[in-house]
């Protein structure tokens, strides 16, 4: 039988940002929560994705945004030690203290050792000493274990221990000759990110006929053609059959099914991400540990009795993306103490809206792909009545002040019908800033009529909003 | 009696960027137009304003966030001989054919010449021949004439020929000693500018206590401290009182109520603007050439019977942007269409309600400061139920990878009976694009219960708005 202490309203399985925001969402609506974390609590975001990848990769727009501009000269390659060194720092070297002491002061508990559940409002916590903690929940077990790298099964990859996000964003050297399977985002950012920083030789083997392949086609285009300017190898319709790599940490040759190879110092492997449900006690409530958890838009697992199990964040297969995991451990944090504590658990903000109708995406690479809503052949898919407008993002003023051969794109999906935006896609240098307009317009449903007297400012390269509207005929 | 030739649906008097666009949307709403102009077609803002300034600014900008950038390193100081050539190029070397040809494929009339009214729906051209050409209009008039310097009342001041933002974004050459009055926009940006390019000696003469007295208190207190951080002299509460310049072109004394002196090589007067309705022709039809023309919100001059004269961008004294000139434009252009054509004239489109909800200005200063709609004392003093909420940008995860320093503040002013926002302030570095998200909240009034779905993409600086909802207590 369970110490009291180890009773709480809440039990939090996973201490990456989406669990973090749940424990706290919990605690701010009256509950007492804990948090299991086996390794790192702040999660692969902070230490091996979101965070450390930006570090690697500001420092290359910066110095594109400063070559296009007349008037500065750098003084040479960006100095790769000192962009290693900043990212050390923006991870904290690795050290999560600042985290657990963030849980402790919510106030919450928390618990370091694998978790897992155990059964229904029930989990066990294997503690660092060898032993076993349960927790019981009163009210609600969250799942929010994140996801894994997926590793394709082609002969000697696993074997060659292939870079994933987590070595190649916490790198202490950059290779110099650098394969790359896959072609989303972590393959393009890091490719990126690591030819900047010394990859003289990379690689990239994309199975498909383009980059990116969940955004506009355009998207995938430019940042291909970037790449391709910047001396990265970009191969098409190309897959791996074989890897060889004799030495551990020697080099790596990856075969091709149209009977090439690439030689390389590493390999990194960006073929997309699995939900992490190994081991994590789903058979111990008589669900299958394949696949997401599935939930309804309050986060509750559709498949358990009685609906004390949530999962959210990339466990669940929403979204994959840091932001919106934090934003569904808000919506289930609330919604957790609302329905704990007896208050009506249908507001609006009770409910996740967001992943279906706008959730943003960026992509920092050169230049950056920032996209919320539906592309046009998604909107198309799902049946809406749809118009879309380009336009020409170098054809702005604020385009022509920000150097030499400041360019883009931009496109926005129309519902007919309603005359509201499902989707906007920019692509340009430095614009990550620019897309929350476009997340606020898709996710409010603001009518274009109303988005006509929002006007941006001028000479900013958000004026493409002007153009893009007058395109539509506004 | 006119020929024929001369007689058009609109009259359209002055061809900066606010008569083009009026003349493009009324010939597209079927109407014909001619555009006078006795200087550059394109106006103060594409040849000696916005475009050039921030031609000098973005270097600047530019240079700060490489400097804040691991890894990155400049190889010196700005190239000032670069930067104003870059500038030269986006003034298009000041030669506006492009902008007479944009006007003849409206297609539309574009005549060279002083223009100004004479009489009830009747425009004189005083044409470079010495010649005067009648224009007459069936439907509307519309002066879009602009802004000229305020020159303030201090002996010898305009004796001293100063440089207004003509002479200052036109510089061939940057002086070593610059000496500013006042505080604004254009003295801000302006003495950052000329600084970066050279003006070793920047003082600044500021008659009030802070910088950009329109903005929340923080924006001039920010930009003041990143001025002498940069070794700009900013001086508050102090006013010109004689200014000497013995030898036209030579060194210059402002002499101050203090008693001091400020010498220079140059003097940059930044002391606001004021509407261009000298000699146009006002009395002609009746009205006293002082002040703003005033109008409603379809543009048309209010004092005017028969409604046929409208007044748009600087000239009707609303918001002196150029953007907000191009709106009212637009506005004005269709809604003339509308009435000349019979077509309903009550359609939203066809009147200006960001001008008074939410014009948005970027200030192009290290940092930047954006800003839309009402300020925290402006909307207490409109009568509104306020509720403000602050963040420090510098602590949002997209700050810190940004490189090292780059540090912000945010501000919302909140409607606290409709839960929707009145205005925002962003204070920063390079998140100019950032702005344009506020003002669509703030011009389609977007409840804050809607904005807590729109989620800023991780790890952006556009998280600040998650961490300005949070304070606010969603």
């Amino acid at each position: 039988m369970a110490d009291n202490n180890d009773v709480f309203d809440v039990v939090v399985i996973g201490a990456g940002p989406v669990g973090l925001n749940a424990a706290a969402r919990a605690v701010r609506g009256g509950l007492t929560a804990a948090v299991v974390e086996e390794r790192l609590a702040g999660g692969e975001c902070e230490y091996y994705a979101c965070i450390p990848s930006k570090a690697l990769l500001w420092p290359m727009e910066t110095a594109a945004e400063a070559s296009r501009m007349p008037g500065l000269e750098l003084s040479g390659p960006i100095d790769a030690a000192a962009v290693l060194a900043h990212r050390d720092e923006t991870v904290s070297h690795r050290d999560d203290r600042h985290n657990v002491t963030w849980v402790e002061n919510l106030p919450a508990t928390f618990v370091r050792g694998h978790g897992r559940l155990a059964g229904p409002l029930r989990a066990e916590a294997a503690t660092p000493d060898g032993g076993t903690r349960t927790l019981r929940a009163r009210h609600a077990v969250v799942v929010a274990t994140g996801s894994a790298p997926a590793i394709p099964d082609v002969p000697g990859l696993r074997e060659a221990h292939p870079w994933t996000n987590r070595e190649a964003t916490s790198a202490e050297q950059v290779p110099k000759r650098l394969a790359v399977i896959g072609g989303g985002p972590v393959a393009c950012e890091m490719s990126q990110a690591l030819h900047s920083l010394g990859a003289q030789e990379t690689t990239m083997l994309v199975r498909g006929d383009r980059l990116l392949e969940r955004a506009e086609p355009f998207a995938g285009d430019m940042v291909a053609a970037s790449m391709r300017e910047s001396g990265i190898d970009v191969h098409f319709g190309r897959s791996a059959t074989r890897v060889d790599r004799p030495a551990p940490g020697g080099p790596v040759t990856v075969h091709t099914d149209d009977g090439a190879q690439v030689d390389a110092d590493e390999l990194l492997l960006g073929t997309g991400r699995r939900p992490a449900v190994d081991d994590i006690g789903l058979e111990t409530i008589g669900l299958q540990a394949k696949g997401p958890i599935e939930v309804d838009d309050s986060m509750r697992a559709t498949a358990v009795p009685d609906g004390w199990l949530y999962a959210i964040g990339d466990v669940n297969g929403r979204n994959l993306l840091t932001h919106m995991g934090k934003y569904q451990a808000r919506v289930c944090g609330d919604v957790i103490a609302a329905r704990a504590t007896g208050r009506p658990d249908d507001r609006p903000g009770l409910r996740d809206t967001a992943d279906d109708r706008g959730a943003p995406q960026v992509v920092f690479t050169e230049p950056q792909v920032c996209m919320v809503g539906r592309t046009e052949s998604r909107a198309r898919a799902d049946g809406f009545p749809v118009r879309t407008v380009e336009y020409d993002i170098g054809e702005v003023s604020g385009a022509e002040v920000r150097g030499v051969g400041y360019t883009g794109r931009a496109k926005l999906v129309v519902d007919e019908d309603r005359r509201v935006l499902l989707g906007a896609t920019f692509v340009a240098p430095d614009i990550d800033n620019l897309l929350h307009s476009a997340t606020i317009t898709v996710n409010a449903e603001v009518p274009l009529d109303q988005l006509w007297h929002a006007v941006p400012p001028f000479p900013t390269v958000s004026e493409v909003w002007l153009r893009l509207l007058e395109e539509y005929g506004l």
